[in-house]
């Protein structure tokens, strides 16, 4: 039986675009069979090794020996692809444009310029990056409106769980309170083993063995990778416009092990805690900072890498989703679920 | 603007079928907004409070007062409506048929001849019951699939959490493994104030007080209600052909108040937690029993009437979803959300 195809476009190839191609790989016949949709990769762009395109859809096996190799993608090409990503996203032979690019979380760009041009050429958009939600989420959201595509991003926050489905799906006429949560893994696995003895800086240096923590880890140490998340979290569901720079933000830098000591004896756990909550005047205002949590709260209890949400709302009092010790194939999940949100019209 | 109309009847006009009419109320506006749906309640039918149709709308706030006050809904009607049910279902003038009588947990029924019967008249179906899932599930979901109608449930387990829904929406192209859970908030109520020193039977009639457990509460206590749900959730995700006499099953009536102490002193607290698994033959085994949980497990946070349930996944490893201290008012979110999937079409 042939199926309808859902043609796609990988706008950068790394561990995230891999691990998507091997569980797309795993899952493309049970696809088949169960959502009667045969999805295709017909393009691929990468920084340093090439570009290729294919309307049938490119031999994805032979692309994720090429990447792991170092060799070139292009010699799968059957026609010669742009390299520069605005014309390859312009001219690529597909109906979805996945966004996975290396993201520069100050400025959202390249991201956000590909989501853009993606949509203005009438694809349905995929991404991973939080830079097009911190930074533009209004713009690009009536955009896609406007042009009827879908715009979905489950793999932007807590990795691939399904955050954003949970809440557009599963909380239909429903208004979101506000919510507390812990977003980001390198600071909560850093905090855990604080507890468990280890000093700051060696934890660190565990997070970046493991491969959670870059080799400058600022980006998650001082709280921003947790306040550009918040940001996108209060800006999609709770109608802010907030930009990360809006977010109150203190990070772990300051928290020395006496303090996790004096916590734990009040039977209290620091955790990086980011909230959001809608003010009396009406503004949503959004805040990342260590917090002494009571053992009676279910955040207490998430250790290590995994995360956590508690939303506040007006039907469900509140509602916790915790996401365990993720991998990159989880957030490769996230991109496949939206793909089939995206082939199923389950959207807006 | 003119909305599309749902006509919805109601079988059945408890407190779950009064607390959806109060959230219809305050949610109708909002939905005709957001979604142009206009949902009306075109039909009610009580076991002893009489039955009203009106293919206009009844007036809701009306039948709320009518039936606070003991009098008879069948002032509401411009025509008389049958008293007895499948007449009525058959011939009600309703697109979604919601079920929500009064259940038999050992023979599901009425329910399930109302569903079956509401299928056959060409309705959708949305039910709070979880007898038909628990006894009937694979014959009314082909029954529905052959009518190419909705068959929705997500009030049966959990109240109104969105769990049927995170799964058929979140998880797409996913297999649940297994699950574990607290799914019955009486039992979890009486283990917790078990915990704080309160004895066994002082705890039934706390909770009998405040009304989570009936007069006769062993359909709680000896884990009859966690095991109907434990079969409904191996039934509708695993491909499991359970029925509740089958699901391995112990209730907390055994447990001393030395024994929760005993945990207690070993850092663990004893939970009913509700497991199913796919053994090594491809069979699914369900099972009920009180487990002294360590505090590394997030089931052991879960305190009082709330719930929780932690899945096993081939694309997400683990999620775990939390439903914190129930009401009414979830358990109607809950039909309100299944009546908004059959309006958008999202219910495979």
């Amino acid at each position: 039986m042939s199926a309808p195809m859902q043609r796609v476009a990988l706008i950068g190839f790394g561990s995230v675009g891999r691990a998507f191609a091997r569980l797309l790989l795993r899952k493309h016949e049970e696809i088949r069979q169960r959502y009667a949709l045969d999805i295709r990769v017909t393009g691929i762009l990468t920084a340093r090794r090439g570009a290729a395109w294919d309307p049938e859809g490119l031999d994805l096996a032979a692309a994720l020996t090429i990447a792991e190799s170092g060799g070139d993608l292009s010699a799968l090409s059957p026609s010669p692809a742009p390299a520069e990503a605005i014309a390859f996203i312009e001219r690529c032979p597909a109906d979805v444009v996945v966004e996975i690019t290396v993201l520069n979380p100050h400025t959202g760009q390249p991201a956000t310029d590909h989501v853009r041009a993606a949509l203005r050429s009438g694809r349905h958009v995929v991404t991973a990056n939080k830079g097009p939600l911190a930074f533009a989420y209004r713009e690009l959201r009536e955009l896609a409106r406007s042009r009827g595509r879908a715009f979905l991003f489950e793999s932007t926050v807590m990795d691939g769980a399904p955050l954003f489905s949970l809440v557009r799906e599963g909380l239909p006429a429903t208004r979101i309170r506000g919510f507390r949560a812990i977003l980001n893994s390198t600071t909560n696995f850093i905090l855990t083993r604080m507890e468990e003895g280890i000093p700051f800086e060696e934890a660190v240096r565990e997070a970046q063995t493991i491969g959670i923590a870059e080799a400058d880890p600022s980006n998650d140490i001082d709280g921003w990778d947790a306040a550009v998340k918040t940001c996108v979290l209060a800006n999609v569901w709770m109608e802010a416009d907030l930009r990360p720079d809006r977010v109150e933000r203190t990070g772990i830098r300051g928290i020395r092990p006496e303090d996790v000591a004096d916590a734990r004896r009040e039977g209290r756990r620091i955790k990086l805690v980011c909230t959001a909550e809608r003010t009396d005047d009406g503004e949503v205002r959004a805040r990342v900072a260590p917090e002494a949590v009571s053992m009676e709260d279910l955040l207490a209890h998430v250790r290590g890498t995994s995360s956590a949400i508690s939303l506040r709302t007006d039907t469900l009092k509140q509602l916790t989703l915790i996401e365990h010790e993720p991998e990159p194939a989880q957030t490769a999940f996230g991109l496949l679920a939206d793909l089939l949100h995206v082939a199923r019209g389950h959207w807006e």
